[in-house]
């Protein structure tokens, strides 16, 4: 904001964006999902009253969303229940809370109903994954960009992927767009997790949906066209900062969809993210047990409130597999080592030249925990997902219709993340190594 | 029978024993259990229809057992359903039935249920497996062995761990004791399984059970007292007839807590299993994900035939997971190589000096399948439990009380095995590695 602000030599424009700060500031804001990242938005946007006057967390289990509410311990957090997959129980807690945005931190399955249930109330709608269907593990925004006509007309603002990957690999791409390149050629996002939970397998966020991510063919984006790849078949070492070497593997997501089209000089995208031996050896065994299945089994058991009774029930291997698993939430407190997530580009500078660049952010898994009681991976989520919040709310990223992060000016938003605790870093030409 | 008849050379006795086998040829038995080693009884009882004139199978789902029966095709098998955990239900069954013996080849936890059902009714027992409690793996014969005095008194024979492993290792042993040593003191039963099912992971036998035994503490006898090793701990690799050699692990196995008891000459008797290093790093995901626990967790579902009412059920994690492996019942198509079983025994021989000895079986995958459609380690628990039936139909294994199968002639037994598709080889003044 400061920074939009120095470069805004014109008083009048400054004026203007301060009635628009002061009639906007006082937002409420709708949480919904008390998963990790949900606890570190609510910790964060409750670190900033003078944007977030008034916070309500809502999940399906109350009580998830009361303990969090009585850790952060401010008097401007209520909460509440609702089953996101619903619809009317989405429009019933609209209309009774009047928020001015949601941040959706729910399950991907449910991105459709809580903008339907926006469309209807009038609620500006922010989210951090791309949509996919409950019964097929396939990522594309196509479902979610097919609401921008009605959000355009309703005169509402919804932001797609506003996490870390996608969010500010987004913004940091828009970032070099707009202050580095005349054209960026090459891009490649990498995210590293250096961390250590000192558990023999756990996944950093909800394990279904990690899962469903990692055992998909791999996808990249080269010379105009998709280019499919076997899971897990491409991967080389990466040297990340302060972390040294990791094995990277190729895999499909989703900022790349968005990213090719609104820079179309792009002749080549890919995301790399690194795992050990020991994850991957765990996930083959996983998939080969069939616990990776999405498909529904028929299953006997007895009922818990009365174990005389047996009833067959439909259960979802993964999401069982997802019950039994560490919580992510809880891997927190033994967790060192730290995250990097960057974009390596390489493209024409803005003289003309061939420039290598590699912006990232390390964060470490303690100090989020220290501060939020989350881990590494939900911290940068959540911190991202409460900016994007914020460049609404004060007006700066408010434009009706359905975008995707890198059609925003990135200079606010990445201001305000060196302040909240992701602070960025860039290098000049560079060895990317890709 | 036999060779027990040519060993009889009194007259009287060769009389007296054609008579009890004319009177008790006509046998019933019913088959409680229709898995892989259920369906390989079957399949053998038919194949032996002067001693078992009438079959009856029972599982929980009928259907399954009206499938055995109609691959079999033989006129004298009926079927039937029964919950094994309710006595009122096997009481009801066997009363329908008045089976001469029941041949329990259902869960181990049901080997007391059938046990009180069978006191009830008057019918003798046959099993493959000991009792162990459904929250608790814990495998010993004291649950079993209580039933000693009321099974004498009421005139009925119950003949314990009639399998191959413990069975066929108990007969062999017994045999080693009749006919070649003075005094057995080093016993070593090794089970080799060098088949190859051609899947990344799959059990040989109920995945639940399986697990269970493998992932205990290990157990062995030593000078007169318990030793206990950690789960897998100790390991060599031996070196099993036509298939060379192959890693084996020192397990608890049931049938040394009888043994030892039975010739208390041993000094020391352990049980070693091979494993392949993919199963074994299976086994430890499994366990690390947490799928090997056996107790119940509470799991909203969806019910199958009202999938918009979700209710809360109890899951035990292992026996999900059952239901998601391969059906071990499944593996007989694809499956190649053989099993080896046996016994290696050193003491002190007939002639007073030291004797090792080696009596074993190789059973093909591929022959059992093609005999009865199902794989090895279905067949060779299936037949000894089928041979164990029928010596107590013909009046030699008849003998009032709860008895393993060692306390029994083994010579009647062996012979039949020879001839049912499972012959046995010796060793003299071998090398043991043990």
């Amino acid at each position: 904001m400061m920074r939009t602000s120095e470069r805004n030599s014109n008083g009048f424009y400054s004026l203007f964006y301060l009635l628009l700060f002061y009639k906007k500031k006082m937002g409420k804001v709708l949480i919904i999902g008390c998963g990790g990242v949900g606890t570190v938005v609510a910790h964060k946007c409750a670190q900033n009253p003078d944007v977030f006057e008034q916070i309500v967390i809502a999940s399906r289990t109350k009580s998830k969303c009361d303990a969090v509410a009585k850790a952060i311990g401010a008097p401007n957090i209520t909460t509440d229940a609702v089953d996101a997959d619903s619809v009317p129980q989405l429009v019933e807690l609209f209309k009774k809370h009047r928020p001015d945005i949601v941040i959706n931190v729910a399950l991907p399955y449910q991105d459709l109903t809580i903008m339907d249930a926006c469309l209807e109330c009038g609620v500006n709608y922010l989210d951090t994954a791309n949509y996919e269907p409950r019964d097929e593990a396939h990522f594309e925004y196509s479902w979610q960009w097919a609401y921008r006509e009605r959000f355009e007309k309703a005169g509402l603002t919804a932001i797609l992927g506003c996490g870390f990957d996608p969010g500010v690999t987004s913004v940091y791409t828009a970032y070099a767009a707009k202050h580095h390149f005349k054209e960026i050629q090459y891009l490649d996002i990498v995210d590293c997790n250096a961390g250590n939970h000192h558990k023999a397998f756990a996944t950093n966020f909800n394990p279904e949906i990690n899962i469903r991510e990692i055992t998909q063919k791999g996808l990249y984006w080269e010379n105009g066209k998709w280019v499919e790849t076997e899971p897990l078949e491409i991967h080389q070492p990466l040297t990340y900062p302060e972390i040294g070497p990791r094995e990277s593997y190729l895999l499909h997501h989703e900022e790349i969809e968005s990213l090719v089209l609104n820079y179309p000089t792009i002749k080549r995208a890919r995301f790399w993210m690194t795992f050990g031996q020991q994850y991957l050896t765990y996930l083959d065994c996983i998939q080969n047990l069939g616990m990776s299945r999405i498909d529904e089994i028929e299953y006997s058991a007895p009922l818990a409130d009365n174990p005389d009774k047996t009833v067959k029930v439909k259960i979802v291997p993964l999401q069982f597999l997802k019950a039994v698993l560490p919580n992510p939430q809880d891997l927190g407190s033994n967790y060192d080592g730290q995250t990097s997530i960057g974009c390596r580009i390489r493209g024409i500078g803005n003289d003309g030249k061939e420039l290598t660049y590699y912006i990232y952010n390390n964060c470490s898994h303690e100090a989020a925990y220290k501060e939020t009681g989350m881990q590494g991976v939900s911290y940068t989520t959540g911190v991202p997902a409460m900016t994007g919040a914020m460049m609404f709310l004060k007006g700066i990223w408010n434009k009706p219709g359905v975008h995707n992060v890198e059609e925003f000016d990135p200079d606010p938003f990445l201001d305000v993340l060196n302040k909240q605790g992701l602070p960025w870093h860039e290098i000049f030409n560079c060895d990317l190594e890709l």
